[in-house]
């Protein structure tokens, strides 16, 4: 019994077999193992709930697999609200024949990811679909956190304004696209997945006042420049040269004829503070693992209809568009 | 544009558009409509957390759909924890070239069963796949509810306790199976995909005392009266006449060689009360829009290692084994 089958997904023996020697083995915890319908939890009066579905393809790639991603994305998408990971959901979709083997490997990469942020996995399910959508497993992540800072939105932008990352830009999606199209002369190119929350978790206890905050996964850095530009109602001028990209991601880059700031990041944010807070938060971010090369990259221009402007060492200025059209499907 | 591209799941101007002409359209709420990685939300003290893939084939079906059913799935598992539904995500895995009219019925279906029960959808995902599994879309919800009933456990059943199921057994099973296969033979066939929270609500208001609940999903009621048998270590016995049956789906399972109770349900409920509160209990359910067809159908009758027996009329009694393999793949 080295592979799934679709009595797995049947709800009967099977399910149950799988459930206790794979999800209950690696995530276990009181609330888990308890196996009932539903999870029953003490919540703090506010929580932040998300979700996302994961069909990335390959499921295993340098830097992470789907397992690892599907916890590190949920945890994202609660940290950039200001939340505190407390317990998540994770609903697998798989397809007949995926071995159990790399089920394992999966299941264990989110048991281990999951720990890093002290978030709990606490409910489940398990779906079989007979061969053919051919790309073995979809898993989809609920998250719900302790609201533990508030204020951070798209809105609140400002002349003056600073615009930091706290990374590499592009970093997943190039990882991705080159592995996919079997594009292997970068053997240094690896995803950024990871959880943010320890590194944005001492940003939140400092007194600094973030204004903003969000991964950028699918649309990149330009997809959330251009929903902040236009949410807040103003202009963002970036410089070409402080936008910090690793040498074989602007390899690929030019090699296919992509920008970075499109590509999908999986494991770094994009912070706006005032400008008198930009050094400490920089600080601030450096003395972490993941932050280490954060980066002031632009600056809120003025009141404008929202667009963001990328400014050249030599003055010139383009306008970044937002993403538009198909550049990566799976990518995450 | 009247069918989904891969460009609606790129995270870039097409999907916001598709975001917000359609899932902000009709699940309008002031938590979704803002539109940010995660919901914020008030919560109480106790929640209850679950999750649920739908896989269902075909999407559209007799009695529902792939919507309607992962709204009702998820209100579902809430209910028979004693939880009232409060906040659910969905998280759509759609393949290109799915027609967007069909996509807005699913949508809308998805509204109207949450309204039913007052529910809101407050956050979502969607991901967009190359044509290739050929079925269309997956659909992942989750839900956070209320606790208002607590002890409700697998765990509780003692000798003299008796089961009641809040309708015909085996519904929706047969009717997807049949219309799969295209024995459309038995036109009044219908699943019975439904929200059970207001039919159960009134039994949490009443003062019974409710010891285990669960909808009878995949595995049937064969599958619910098993886990509790073995749970408690007790003998059930079940009275076969007394098990409602529609004669459609006692006619589709005869034709198959099935048997009803391990056909799933999606709305209706198997309840396990003390012998002297079942009058009240069926009185009830009965009052309300889907229990008027509850029945007590059997009884706990003594500690034992954990099996679930049928009695005949003349007095015959067989095991009902815990269902295992697989019998109907993509059954929700």
């Amino acid at each position: 019994m080295d592979r799934v089958l679709l009595s797995h997904g049947s709800g009967g023996e099977e399910t149950h077999r799988l459930i206790k020697s794979l999800f209950i083995k690696y995530f276990s915890n009181e609330e888990l193992n308890k196996m009932e319908d539903s999870a029953i939890l003490k919540s703090p009066t506010e929580i932040a709930f998300t979700t996302d579905s994961f069909v990335v393809s390959p499921i295993f790639f340098k830097g992470g697999d789907i397992g690892k991603l599907s916890v590190a994305g949920t945890v994202n998408d609660l940290a950039v609200m200001g939340a505190k990971p407390l317990y998540m959901s994770c609903s697998f979709i798989i397809e007949e024949g995926l071995s159990l083997l790399d089920l394992e490997r999966i299941v264990v990469s989110m048991a281990l990811e999951a720990e890093k942020s002290g978030v709990k996995i606490v409910t489940g399910d398990t779906k079989v679909v007979p061969n053919g959508f051919g790309d073995k497993v979809y898993i989809t992540t609920s998250g719900i956190g302790k609201v533990v800072y508030r204020g951070l939105s798209a809105f609140n932008l400002e002349e003056g304004d600073c615009i930091i990352v706290s990374g590499t830009v592009g970093d997943h999606g190039a990882c991705i696209f080159s592995q996919r199209e079997g594009i292997d002369l970068f053997t240094e190119l690896s995803s950024d997945c990871a959880s943010i929350w320890k590194m944005v978790e001492p940003l939140f206890e400092s007194g600094v006042r973030i204004k903003a905050m969000r991964d950028p996964t699918r649309g990149g850095l330009a997809g959330v420049l251009n929903d902040w530009a236009e949410s807040s109602g103003v202009e963002i001028e970036v410089n070409i040269e402080d936008i910090p990209v690793r040498k074989e991601v602007n390899g690929i880059c030019e090699f296919l004829g992509f920008e970075p700031y499109y590509l999908p990041n999986e494991g770094m944010v994009v912070i706006a503070v005032e400008e008198k807070d930009t050094e400490r938060t920089l600080e601030i971010l450096k003395g972490t693992d993941l932050g280490k090369e954060s980066k002031l990259i632009g600056r809120v221009l003025k009141k404008a209809k929202g667009r963001v402007v990328l400014r050249s060492p030599y003055g010139a200025r383009v306008v970044i568009e937002k993403p538009s059209g198909e550049l990566l499907p799976r990518i995450c």
